[in-house]
C-alpha cells in the first residue's frame, strides 16, 4: 500500500496529538509541518521526526510531494488556512470548529469540490468504537424512540483575558471550543434542530464563558447540552429512551465502554481501543482519499455547515459576533 | 410528650406511605382518615390501623380531636383541600406541587396566617441528610461557586389519556408531577430565578409530557433540569462549580450520599437513614406545630409560592392552562 503522505499545518497541543499518531499508523507518513517560524517547526520535527519543517504555512501548503494537510490552527484561521491548502490542491482535515460560522464553512466546502478534493471536520470522536456501537443500538431501537439528550461539557479555564480561549479576535469562548463537541453529537444522532433556546454567560472580553444549549426536533424530542469554561462537569452523555437509557460514562467523547440502563438492570458494553483515538479519523480519511472520495459520509460537510449554523443562531441569540468573522459580499485575501 | 394527632385527607399511595411512616413515629398519632366513600376510609383505616374513619373530607376537617392533617389527594383538589382543613382550624402538611397555580398559593398561605395554623408543602427530600448535607458543603464553599445545575426527572408513564397523570382537568402533565422536585430543589439552592427558559412537549390530552427547563441567575448561574413521563432518566443531580462538583447519584431527591469530584478524585460522603424519608418532613411538622411556628423554614410558604410562580410562567410560555385552576377575581367554594 503506498503511504499517504501527511503535512500539518500549526505546531499546537493538538497538532503534536495527531503527529504522534501518525508516526504509529500503517499507510502513513508524516512528511512535513509547517509553522509560522522556522523555529518552531525545527523543534515540532525534531520532536515527531518529520523531515520537512517550513516557516511558513504557504511553504507546507506548495510541498509538491504532501498529500494531504492536518489544518490544526486555532479556529479563527482555518477558513484562511484551508483555503490556503485547498488552493494548493492538497486534501484537507480540518480541526473543529471547523471556521468562525457557516458563510466560511460553505465557501471551503465549495472550494474542495470546485478543485476536486478531500476535505473533513475532525471530529475525532464521532469514528470512535463506542460511537459506532451506539449508533447500531439506536438503529435497533434496543431503548425504544430516543426522547431525551443530555451532555455536559466543561472544565475550568484558568486563563487571562488575553488567552485564546478568552480573545473574541481569535473566536474565544465556550461554544467554538468545547460546545461544538455535543453540539456535533446531537446532530449525529438527530441532525438538525428545528428549535433553538439557550442561556449564555458571556464575560468581561464578551465571548460565552458559560451556556446551556436547548435543541428541539420534531415530536418531542429535545437536547440539553452543557458547555462551560468555568466549572468542571461529569462529562458524562445521556440518551433517554422510552425502553431505558444509554450513558456514556466519563469521558463520554473519547470514553470505552457504553452502560445499557433497562429493566432496572444497568449492562456494561465495552468498546475498547488502544491510543489516543485521533486514529480512527486519520484512517477514514486515508481511506477515502484512496478511495476518491471528497468527503466521508461519517462526517459529511453539509453536516459541519449545518452544526455551523447553529452556532450562528445560538450566537445571533447572544449578540456575539467574532471581529475576524467573514460577513456576506466580503471579499478575502484567502478567497484570490 | 403528648402526642400530635394526625388527619390524613384521601387514601391514595402517597397517603398509604406517609400513613405507614407516621404508625412508627414517636410523637405522632395516627388518629383518622377521610375519604370520598367510607368503604375506602374503612379499608384505609384497617390497614393502617387508623381508630377513626370518615366517608368526607368535611367529616375529617370537622373531627375536633384531629390536630393536623395531612392532605394527600390530587395536586388538583390541594386549594379546595386546604382551605377545607384550615378553616375548621386544623394545622396542614399539603403535597406538592401544592396547588394549581401561585393565586391559589398565594390564598392558602393567606388563610393559614388569618387562622393562625401551620402550614407547609410536603416537600420531603429536602429535609433528608443528604440534603442537608449538601446545603452545609455549599455553605462552606468546598466546590467554590455553583455555576450549573444539572437535574433530571423522569418515568415512562405508561397510562392512558385519562390517567391523572394526563388529564388536565386534574393538573395532569410532568410539570407538577415529576418537574416540581428539580424546580423546588434549584430553588432551595439558589432562590428565584430571574430568566426562564423552556423547551416542551404537549401531548394529546394537552398536557406538557415531557420539557427540559432553563433557569437562569445573576452571574451567569444556570439550570438545566428536565422533567418527563416519556422516559426513565438517570435520576441524578450535578452541581458544578468552580472547584469540582457534587453528584448526588440516583435517585438523587432520595440519595444516601453525596459524590464529591474535586481536584481528580471522587469522595463518597454517606447521608444514612432507615425508612422511607418522608419521617423527616413529619417531624419538622410537629416540631414547628409545638414551637407555635406557622411556617418551617426549611421550606417557607413564600417559596413554595415562588416556585408556583415559575411553574406558571413555564406554563404560560407552552399555553397550558388546567381547566380547574383559580384565576384572579374568581370566587370559589373554598372561600366561602
Amino acid at each position: 500500500m503506498e503511504k499517504i503522505r501527511w503535512g500539518i499545518l500549526s505546531t499546537g497541543r493538538i497538532a503534536g496529538r495527531l503527529a504522534d499518531t501518525l508516526r504509529s499508523l500503517e499507510g502513513a507518513e508524516l512528511l512535513a509541518v509547517g509553522s509560522r517560524s522556522l523555529e518552531a517547526a525545527e523543534a515540532f520535527g525534531e520532536e515527531y521526526a518529520i523531515p520537512r519543517r517550513y516557516g511558513s504555512y504557504e511553504e507546507l501548503a506548495a510541498d509538491p510531494d504532501v498529500d494531504v494537510i492536518y489544518v490544526a490552527s486555532p479556529h479563527s484561521h482555518h477558513y484562511a488556512h484551508t483555503l490556503l491548502c485547498l488552493e494548493h490542491s492538497k486534501h484537507v482535515l480540518c480541526e473543529k470548529s471547523f471556521a468562525h460560522n457557516a458563510l466560511e464553512a460553505r465557501r471551503m466546502a465549495e472550494k474542495a469540490r470546485e478543485k476536486g478534493l478531500f476535505l473533513m471536520e475532525a471530529m475525532w470522536t464521532r469514528f470512535l468504537p463506542h460511537m459506532v456501537r451506539l449508533r447500531e443500538l439506536l438503529a435497533q431501537k434496543v431503548i425504544g424512540e430516543v426522547r431525551v439528550i443530555q451532555v455536559s461539557m466543561g472544565f475550568r479555564a484558568q486563563v487571562g483575558p488575553e488567552h485564546r480561549l478568552l480573545n473574541p479576535e481569535l473566536a474565544g469562548g465556550a461554544l467554538l471550543d468545547v460546545g461544538v463537541y455535543p453540539l456535533s453529537f446531537t446532530s449525529m444522532l438527530w441532525g438538525k434542530p428545528e428549535r433553538l433556546d439557550s442561556q449564555a454567560y458571556l464575560g468581561p472580553t464578551g465571548v460565552d464563558e458559560q451556556a446551556v444549549l436547548l435543541l428541539g426536533y420534531r415530536d418531542g424530542r429535545m437536547a440539553a447540552l452543557v458547555s462551560s469554561l468555568h466549572t468542571p462537569t461529569n462529562m458524562a452523555a445521556y440518551l433517554y429512551g422510552t425502553e431505558g437509557y444509554v450513558e456514556i460514562p466519563n469521558p463520554w467523547y473519547r470514553a470505552k465502554r457504553l452502560v445499557l440502563h433497562k429493566d432496572g438492570q444497568a449492562k456494561t458494553l465495552e468498546c475498547p481501543y488502544e491510543g489516543h483515538g485521533d486514529q480512527f479519523q486519520a484512517i477514514e480519511t486515508m481511506n477515502c482519499i484512496r478511495a476518491g472520495k471528497l468527503e466521508s459520509e461519517v462526517m459529511p460537510l453539509a453536516e459541519t455547515i449545518a452544526i455551523m449554523e447553529v452556532m450562528d443562531a445560538f450566537r445571533a441569540q447572544w449578540g456575539l459576533r467574532y471581529p475576524g468573522e467573514l460577513v456576506e459580499g466580503q471579499r478575502t485575501a484567502g478567497e484570490g
